[in-house]
């Protein structure tokens, strides 16, 4: 992930007007020969294997967290104890008490998750319509994310596969992306029935996961994350149905959002193909012209960008702690569900 | 249905070679004048508005049930008391116990459940590349079955409304044709957890139901069967994860099955779109030349012609009432849960 | 043929309200055998080998030409001076003078040719769009038609492939229609600019053809149709961009008609996929439910419920000769093109 | 295009090995103002409003030329002589002759021209198995490039409408890119037939060009660019038919290509749908994990990353000032063509 991190700062001043300037001063990691290259590459001024003195430095503003999850939560808390802006990948912890312990130590700074996905241009597209009444009444919301590579085992040795570093493994990894899109496109989840399974031998954490949840506005879903979802690289979608339409989108297609209308005659409702690249449409238009298409990089050049220009008006930007520990509070209940076998009810912590 | 069974009737000798020769001897119903038309229409030699008598009849073979749910039982038994061959429409029964009775009523006779959508040469070849191992373990079978027509209320007053005729709403109308045909892909399933909704207001009948189930074979999935699918005309859909690879089917591009053959090298793995109208595959050469597709209407047709050849042959015929009656089994198993929000097991009757 | 009309003799009165009574009095042949076949099978009361003296039967008053393109004309002549209905397969006559002749001995009867395609509800709702001006003044009408099976050299002794009864190759029998139906959409063709290819060996018909073509309304395309098309079963298409909008159809999936309407909002503005099957579409309703598909044989027995509709009231039906005409009018200017290699002007016999 | 150009140069490193460091060293542009804001954003070292004295300096070594078409040749010819390396914006020049003599000018010194789209990972990969035979013998190359602002009067004002600056219109704009490809993928045109259009009032250049092709390899094809292509934003397509199977490609799912392989058993052949981004896919894996897409942007960064690999190994990089003359005399014979309407040989130069 350092890769599209250092990306963002380099690229986020050269497609939105940013009212600071970001200097990328400091690289942090274990190995010094990784470091030196990845700071070559990218031009980090310094690197360092010292995080600690690293938060303590006076020219250091912000924080960016690129860590195993279980690592989240002492930095992040140093980070803010120390005033600094924080930035953390998803998911926000490793448990709801160490996200709530998280939010609370930053609540004098701003903060951002990784939760890029709210970035792509047609899942913000989803989101106006949304909130322009176009879905009326959400009836269902359906969301999968399916990647396949569980079931080579030659990638058995990462920390993803290791619960005291990852947590779970596909929960963590990619059912959280669905619960933030979710909760960011439909409101509170307040209650799930869920399964997890191993499926790969000797593998420590789950490999797919699959709930039923009920919304607060009274929608309810199905949702699914897999890493054998065999035919799938990275297939993220969400299916919405409303009493004003459908919306649906797949991030292998990203540039796409599917919309259908149940406002038209009913001889002229069809699932409209929107590229969701023209100058009208959210973001897209501080990149390339109509149909020139964005990828997976974009969302967090953007997230950043935005970040930055809340951070000056004074304004909360969005997915930050708060909302990455809502994440975690459904997440923990699909946990627990997932255990005891029970429809289970969110908890706010 | 009975414009699409009296079809059936008239054009199964069109296309298939049949062992017998069919007679539309007798149509059955409560309207004097509408039979009369129908009988008109469709070829009816004879019209009547007493089924019971139809069934003594020495000159009738087989009878086909098309009538409100509530009625498939005791007319089922009384015509396999009576001897005949009994096709019956889906879903089979009210209950399990219902459905144990028909079975047992009918040990002696040939049954046929118009589960038909078995019968898209799309199913049909599915199932084929999964017997052949092409798809190796199965993961995931996930299913959806989405209408809109919920959300008009103008439809309020069809039996399909009123509980003591049809049972439920979308269970027993579009979940079950869901769960044949993953018991046909997928064998048997041992348990769900299951919730189902009543969304138009003052409705009797569920709108929308939703389950998570395992299956014997070690693979899970999610269902979900609408009327409230808004966007949605007649969408029902599989999605297979196995070793070997992926299949995809939506009953709206019937003549399609989606295929990603897992074995082929990672560069030139992709989804195919087969346009499953080739001679090589089932069914579809009894109908017109490749890429000349076929409709709703032939899975009907071709669902009787192979029940003919298999009663010539004194092979046994599936889906017939013992598969209808493993439907009504994982059915009631999903109401209970649905009731008791628990995980529940399977029970065979 | 024979299965495909059969079909629709049997077919139109069940989904139809028809105001005459199809008999199906009389099958002509060459062989015997055959012919017995096909008449028990598709219910024809008596077969014969002579087709002049059928068409001398009074108790006659249609009659259908399903023969080698050669024998349209002769056949059809002589059925009209017999005061016989007509109709005619496609393509009408092998060339301008014979469809001539057809259509002036036809002027009194009324007729029919079978360019069923334009009974696809998805083509016949894009005429609706058009003539309901939704598409505004056209400026691109692209046409192709793909079939792969020139490539199979174990087919080579059909007709179809003998310049003696079929004319030419994949130009009479897979342009002609593109043809039609561009007439029938776009209006009248000017002049164009082909090239024929024969690409299999020792072939006597040409495999592929394309051209350019100009429209009387100022639009102007690109036809092509081969038999090399390899990957396309049957891939019949039509691509219309005009002020207001586009429209896209695929014969293999006949059952969608693509269309996006550029008076919405650029940012709504995307490719409707309408599944026409809704009540409110032409045709379709005739048939089954909402996104209950039909397929290739509803456009035939279409054809012939609503030439005896049109019979009944007086009206004139289309396509009939003077549109079969049409149709070799523009061929006849695109061989023609194909050999002298100049752009050539269509000239009205 | 100075943006993409820009981006290019920052982002070349970051994601490729590169044999040279890249300087930004100068801008130059007619507008002060716009020159500092640009070279602000994206890091150019100076600016400049003089480009004659910026070639004659010794510190640097590569000019990229990003002006209006007519202005390619002199700036080329120039840089060339000055001995730099020289990057030049397609289409090469406004003449054969004019490219001729850039070709001449530049036969010592390494060249680039911006036909960009070779360097999709799905055209490369397109390239990839064409070489590996896998499509066999060619039969058919259509192509098609759509766009449909020309129907917005509003832009008429720019350069590009300008017969004087731009050459053409859609010819030289988006043909040009069409025929680039064309070349790449399936080797020389031998001859054409073509029509332009102008279509919107009081346009001194073409909205729209279509022509018929014959390739040196026996293929054959249509292509058709046009500004009035309503509902395409930025459609750039290609079909090709062979012996062996079929490709798809389009722009806008540029992460996508489109493969039939005829040699799958006939139930088994499909159109396969592979996103192309798998570690063997090439230039994929330079970006980011499979899935995860790319855009429009990485096509110049891949561009100028693999003519600085050509560069440092002595081997000639594609497309050159060779390849922009190659499509120059074909779009030269597609010009005289449309004048002349005839049949036009393509002549090298």
């Amino acid at each position: 992930m350092g890769k599209a991190h250092s990306n963002a700062y380099c690229q986020a001043p050269h497609f939105f007007d940013l009212p600071f300037t970001i200097k990328r001063r400091l690289l942090c990691g274990r190995d010094t020969a990784s470091l030196a290259g990845m700071a070559q590459r990218w031009g980090w001024e310094e690197t360092s294997t010292d995080w600690r003195s690293a938060i303590a430095r006076s020219d250091i503003d912000a924080v960016d967290i690129c860590l195993p999850n279980h690592l989240h939560a002492p930095v992040a808390i140093a980070a803010a104890d120390a005033g600094k802006i924080v930035f953390c990948e998803k998911p926000l912890a490793l448990s709801v008490a160490d996200a709530r312990k998280m939010a609370d130590a930053a609540h004098r700074v701003q903060t951002l998750v990784w939760f890029n996905y709210r970035r792509v241009p047609a899942v913000a597209y989803a989101r106006q319509l949304i909130d322009e009444g176009r879905l009326g009444t959400i009836f269902h919301y359906n969301a999968t994310y399916k990647q396949q590579w569980g079931s080579d085992t030659s990638r058995a040795g990462t920390w993803k596969m290791d619960p005291s570093q990852a947590g779970s493994g596909v929960g963590d990894d990619l059912l959280t992306h669905l619960l933030d899109t979710a909760l960011y496109l439909n409101g509170p989840i307040t209650e799930t029935v869920a399964k997890a399974r191993v499926i790969a031998p000797n593998r420590a954490v789950d490999d797919a996961v699959m709930a039923l949840v009920v919304f607060a506005n009274g929608s309810a879903g199905t949702f699914e994350a897999t890493r054998f979802g065999i035919g799938c690289k990275n297939r993220k979608t969400f299916e919405i149905h409303g009493s004003g339409g459908m919306l649906r989108f797949n991030l292998e297609d990203l540039n796409h959002l599917e919309f259908l209308d149940f406002s038209n005659p009913s001889s002229e409702q069809g699932v409209r193909d929107l590229l969701v690249t023209d100058m009208k449409h959210p973001i897209f238009g501080n990149f390339w012209r109509p149909g020139h298409i964005i990828g997976y990089e974009h969302t967090f050049i953007t997230a950043l960008a935005q970040f930055l220009q809340c951070l000056s008006k004074g304004e909360e930007f969005h997915p930050n702690f708060a909302d990455g520990l809502a994440v975690q509070e459904v997440f923990d209940a699909v946990q627990r569900s997932a255990k005891t076998r029970q429809w289970t009810t969110v908890v706010r912590a």
